[in-house]
């Protein structure tokens, strides 16, 4: 239970960090979409390990094949099965993992769920998994182009360093995806820091859509809001997600806080974006923003103070290659929840009204 | 589609704010559970209007009715149906409102949505709806006791007046239900003061639930804290939801972040507890930590811009009779919810593993 | 679980036989749709007791409320509650009933299942249940109407009789709901001999959905065909379904069997009908032919052999008031199922294709 | 949408008959499982085609590969993807068809459904997809196995030649895989008459399941008859399912249908089993009886009238290999989905009931 994400448009994922291969099913993308590998490579390209030198050296190519859905190029409305086969597992280095609980990681939680366990690298608890949300992203947002939408992302901030300039076009030019060049140099700087003392950071992503229709959003327990809560902290290391202004929203007062409607450009609009695009769940056409807090790398080669299956005391220092921050490699994951969200929504409200006459 | 939350445990709630009732459908509770109204009506007592002066005056009782699932006080594995009848739903002050859109509100989003709605309170969008959600979190707290397991929750901030003390038999001595009884004051001076303005406050809530068992969360999609990320933020007027440390974490290092593992009392135990209780998604059998940001209510009696439902600009003073802050009386609606995420987890974590011989 | 139907346009019933009420939940009704309780009530007639004499004289009057999701008069795309009290509940004659088991009933496996169950007149497993369904399938019949279909139903066999000619207009002219006037006054005479025996009759109703699009069904697991399955035998008495030609369609060669297609019309159409409207589990425009096998009322005033919750034997005669044949009534719940069903896979539809330019 | 099957035990298959590669992912399989891929294969073989003269020669092996969620030969809770990969796909038999719709196939339902869509041998709608359930009909087994239940099937009635006599062990030895030998032969030859005739034969396919707990099955609308319904008609080809007498306890009395109860070898049992192992859709203990109406194979090498996708009329005599009877092949299929009905409703039996004390 837990690996399928959508309700018309789904994506279920499937695999193990060190098993021979990962993939997803997406299902429910309609017919008639011009798709290429390529297109979902691009966005794997992006999350892929061994990027630069802020990301774990691991050598995954990562290549994706598309096995179903997809015919002469064009997607036929069935489910459309993407794979990869892991090529670089080296497992050796999780043997000494195998009976004791990493701080940090799942591997006590596992234990005790389900009593039997892949330790290898995390097992299906790894990020490696983040692979399958990418590739069905990828497809989100061909569906998403279709409605004129576009979600981008970038990192706001590495072990608090904040960003403090927003120029979108430097954001894929530095290795964190920082759309501020001066405070991407000092991330960098802290990220290589840290990767010397074997420790790690954690930081801050944002992601945004633009063009969303209005209308998106299923009331009650799947509003925009409530899906990308359960799409954000279902990402592996997340800790908190905000919408808008988020908790400094909670500071201000209503009268501060409430966006007042205009008509600018001939269109309904709100003055201000305090609500990061939705109202009462749903999408009032601004621009959609979410950032989501993500936690420092929890595999750091440090003593660190912990227990055996067998419940003795013991310490751990957790070798293999480690990305010294996720941060930057975490962008085109959260990007790709909110495509995953959106598309899925933007089908649903098809379904939102219908013209009696 | 979207009044529907839980996979095994769930709730389906319905109504309008001024409709003739509204209720919600329980499924999946197991049978053999004692259940008495008085159950259900003590937990909605704590979130009913006009509790104190913080509080909207509307005059609902609130007065739930078990109307099926439940045969001689215990209950019989059928949908639970409670429903409360609206009694002071005073629509005239809505009449004004039926043309045009209230800021911060969904009344732009649910016009341009369903083409179709009811303007009186908010019609579906009201935080009327949470009844049912605490109706059914009475039932879930029933079902986590039996795990011996409990929730509770309180305010932690109200318009950036934060909690300094922590006294769990404080919360609901004092009717903005925070731990602290000092800047309980504060935060009561505060309401009543931004009450005068015609202004309102929005601020932070914090549940938590102790002696969950270890295990309960689905891996992927349906992680804890995912389904707790949905569940917040389908709360109205919530922005922003974290566990543990959450966005404070994100500016920690991996060895400062990292709960070591210990031996403690005979039991598996963290000598920390930053994660909030979830490891990979899963309980850790250590206290479940969550908090919520909650705006400022929409609703205040000031002149704001807006557009009428012909696109001409106009003015609203929202009247009606609206909580200056509703952080109070959201402490049990996030408690509910909590309630909810973990009963349902707690019975699906029964399908997890055989032991096989 | 279980009480839940459907995807998009769901129901969600509760309520027992016996206990203050029983209702329905309807989610996904797309906004903008003209709904009078009447609309509801009409179906409702057609499925209530004491019509005539054939059916159990209970005397509930069956009225339906609603309560939310319908505002002056139009679907506003919330969740649509009916409501309907229980009048006539006399559960006197159940007392004896407590501590055995009926044969032919749920009795046992509620037993054995929940270990604590409402006794009274089947309490969950009661075909009262079935109200919530029919009440649904008048909201669905009026999405179909938008689609251009319309559903209707009768009785193609009682007691092994069966219609031997077919006039539509006859059907709601008698009290079988035959549309042969002649096998209509046998069945009559067969059920009022068998009632006198205090012994029950079983049946097979017919359903047919005219107008419907071609297109609907959802590839592979949730094909028209599938969803009707479920449909069909989830109604209580239920015990075989086909679809078309059906069982009979399994001893014609592929050469009878195969509808060549034509253009008839100006439409694309098939020569024959065999497959009763549905190919690959997508309607084709034809004609849905579905028919569903009823067994015999299990309440009957014999003594049979049974056990007591004590495991010792017993026998039993069972009281009350019963249909000598559901059959008749049994119309209105087929025909609602498959307007829940077909309405669904309509709003479904709208998502399987995007016109990519 | 649809290609999911299961609430906690499930199965999403993909792929097309003539794709790369096919596949099928379960999830909800407890951790803790003994499992090899050729428990798994064993399964596949049976299902297979060239098995035998009654089979088509389509040279496909049907290896099976597991690609996760089995860690040293158990399972771990995790989603296990089961995949294998297309061999001998002839596609340019099927040039010819890419501008018609063969009569009995989805080729019109697709094309209208979809616009665009894999011709190649049915495509998405091709009986190939059934390897996914059959691969997880393996694992469910195991399932119940746990359980002490266990799944059979064999073929009733082929070509309107109806079995006479009983002999389970007789089943697999035969290549129609009918209980009766002597009946076996006849279909056989009659099977092969047909095929010279390059025409079709249908059947009909029984499978029972016995050992199954008391009280699997979810009351309303996923009672198990209602989930093998649309388990059993979402398979290709078929056109009606029954349980227990099925259509035939249609014509009988209540007191000739009630199955009595008693008390036998200690256990509480029914004197008949007219109901096919099922009261109000709960497993009564009984063995599990379904019948499932097979079409005559749409495939047939004779013209047939049809219309272009350019609405001309044409004809088409439909080459290529085809079996000219699927159902001895039906009967794994069949055994599968029942399979996997029940391992679902044995997991989420789990959570109907608590012992309050």
């Amino acid at each position: 239970m837990g690996s399928r994400f959508g309700t018309i448009f789904s994506l279920t994922t499937w695999g193990e960090s060190h098993g021979p291969a990962l993939g997803v099913v997406v299902e429910g993308c309609p017919a008639g979409i011009p798709l290429t590998v390529e297109d979902v490579q691009h966005e794997l390209d992006r999350r892929r390990v061994g990027q630069s030198k802020v990301t774990t050296p691991r050598g995954e190519k990562d290549r994706a094949e598309i096995l179903s859905g997809v015919f002469e190029g064009v997607t036929t409305g069935a489910p459309i099965s993407l794979i990869t086969y892991n090529a670089d597992a080296d497992s050796s280095k999780y043997d000494n993992l195998r009976h004791l609980f990493r701080p940090g990681h799942g591997d006590y939680t596992y234990h005790m769920k389900y009593g039997h366990r892949d330790h290898r690298g995390g097992g299906r608890s790894s990020a490696r998994e983040t692979w399958g949300r990418v590739a069905a992203g990828a497809i989100a947002r061909k569906i998403l182009a279709h409605a004129g939408a576009r979600v981008y992302g970038f990192t706001r901030e590495i072990g608090g360093i904040e960003m403090e300039t927003f120029d979108e076009s430097v954001i894929e030019r530095n290795i964190v995806r920082c759309p501020d060049p001066v405070a991407a140099e000092r991330m960098i700087s802290a990220i290589m820091k840290v990767k010397e003392e074997k420790n790690s950071l954690g930081g801050i992503v944002e992601a945004r859509a633009v063009g969303v229709p209005v209308g998106l959003g299923e009331p009650t327990f799947e509003k925009l809001d409530a899906l990308i809560g359960q799409a954000m902290l279902s990402i592996p290391a997340t800790k908190g997600v905000e919408v808008g202004r988020g908790f400094a929203q909670s500071r201000l007062t209503g009268r501060e806080s409430n966006d007042p409607f205009e008509i600018r450009d001939g269109r309904v609009r709100t003055t201000s974006n305090n609500a990061g695009g939705t109202l009462a769940g749903i999408s009032t056409g601004e621009e959609i923003v979410v950032r989501v807090a993500i936690k420092p790398t929890s595999s750091i080669e440090q003593d660190q103070s912990t227990i055996t299956t067998d419940l003795e005391p013991t310490t751990v220092k957790v070798e293999g290659r480690h990305d010294p921050s996720v941060v930057p490699r975490a962008v085109p994951v959260v990007e790709a929840m909110l495509a995953n969200v959106l598309a899925d929504l933007y089908l649903r409200n098809r379904a939102s009204r219908i013209d009696w006459d």
